[in-house]
C-alpha cells in the first residue's frame, strides 16, 4: 500500500463505528457482541490485563467468566487509523482506577465484508504523569 | 479480504524476517534499525512498558534515551499472522525477569514496499502460571 491510502474516509468511518460498538458492548458486558467482534479463528489473540488468550475459544471462555460489574471507563487519546480498505488499528488510553492509566490496542481486519478484531492487547500501568 | 488470504507463504516469510530483524536490533539496542522499522509518521503509536508514545518522533526520542543494557530476553509463543499481502500482526510473550511475563504486540504494514511497524504495545505482568 501507499501512504495516501491511510485514513481513507470510508474505511475510517466504518472502523470508528465498529470501535464504538465494541466500547458500548464492553462497558455493558454484552458478551455476544464482544464475541462477535473478535474474529472467530484460532489465530486471533488477546493479551488482557492479567491473561494471555490464544484463539477465539480462549477469548470467549474468558468473557463468559468475567465479572459483569465495574467495567465503566473513560477513554483518552483514542486514535483510529486505517490502512487501505481492509485493515486498521485502534489505540486508546482509558481510566478506571485513580493513579492508573490503561492502554488498549486493537488490530482490525475486514474479513468477508465484516470488520473484526484479529489481535488485541490491554494493559494497565501507573500513570506516568501521576494523574 | 477473505480468510484464504491469511498467512500466504510469501508475506508470512517476509514479516517473519522483519520481526527477527527487529528482535535482533532490540536486544542489541541498535537504535537506527529500531527507528527505521517503525513507520516514520505522526500516526505511529507505541505503548511501552511504562510510557505511551504518540508519533515516530516520540518513539525515537524514547529510544535515544533508553539504557542500552539488560535488554536480553527469550521469546515464547510467538505468532506472526499475515492478512492479505500488506498487513500483519506479530504477537509474542517474552521473559526477562523471573516471575514476570512480557507481552509484545505489533501491527505491521507494507508501505511503499517496505514492512514497517505502525502500532505496538508492550507490557509486563505477573506470570499467571507462576513460573
Amino acid at each position: 500500500m501507499t501512504p495516501d491510502q491511510i485514513n481513507l474516509p470510508g474505511p475510517l468511518a466504518e472502523v470508528t463505528a465498529a470501535f464504538e460498538r465494541y466500547e458500548t458492548a464492553l462497558t455493558a458486558n454484552d458478551v455476544a457482541v464482544l464475541d462477535l467482534l473478535f474474529h472467530d479463528d484460532a489465530r486471533t489473540i488477546r493479551y488482557g490485563i492479567g491473561e494471555n488468550l490464544y484463539g477465539h475459544a480462549e477469548i470467549a471462555a474468558y468473557r463468559a467468566g468475567r465479572p459483569a460489574k465495574g467495567l465503566d471507563r473513560t477513554l483518552e487519546r483514542t486514535e483510529i487509523t486505517t490502512y487501505g480498505t481492509d485493515f486498521a488499528t485502534a489505540m486508546t488510553l482509558f481510566r478506571r482506577t485513580p493513579g492508573k492509566i490503561g492502554r488498549q490496542s486493537q488490530t482490525w481486519a475486514r474479513i468477508d465484508g465484516e470488520w473484526r478484531i484479529v489481535a488485541a492487547h490491554v494493559s494497565v500501568i501507573d500513570d506516568p504523569e501521576g494523574a
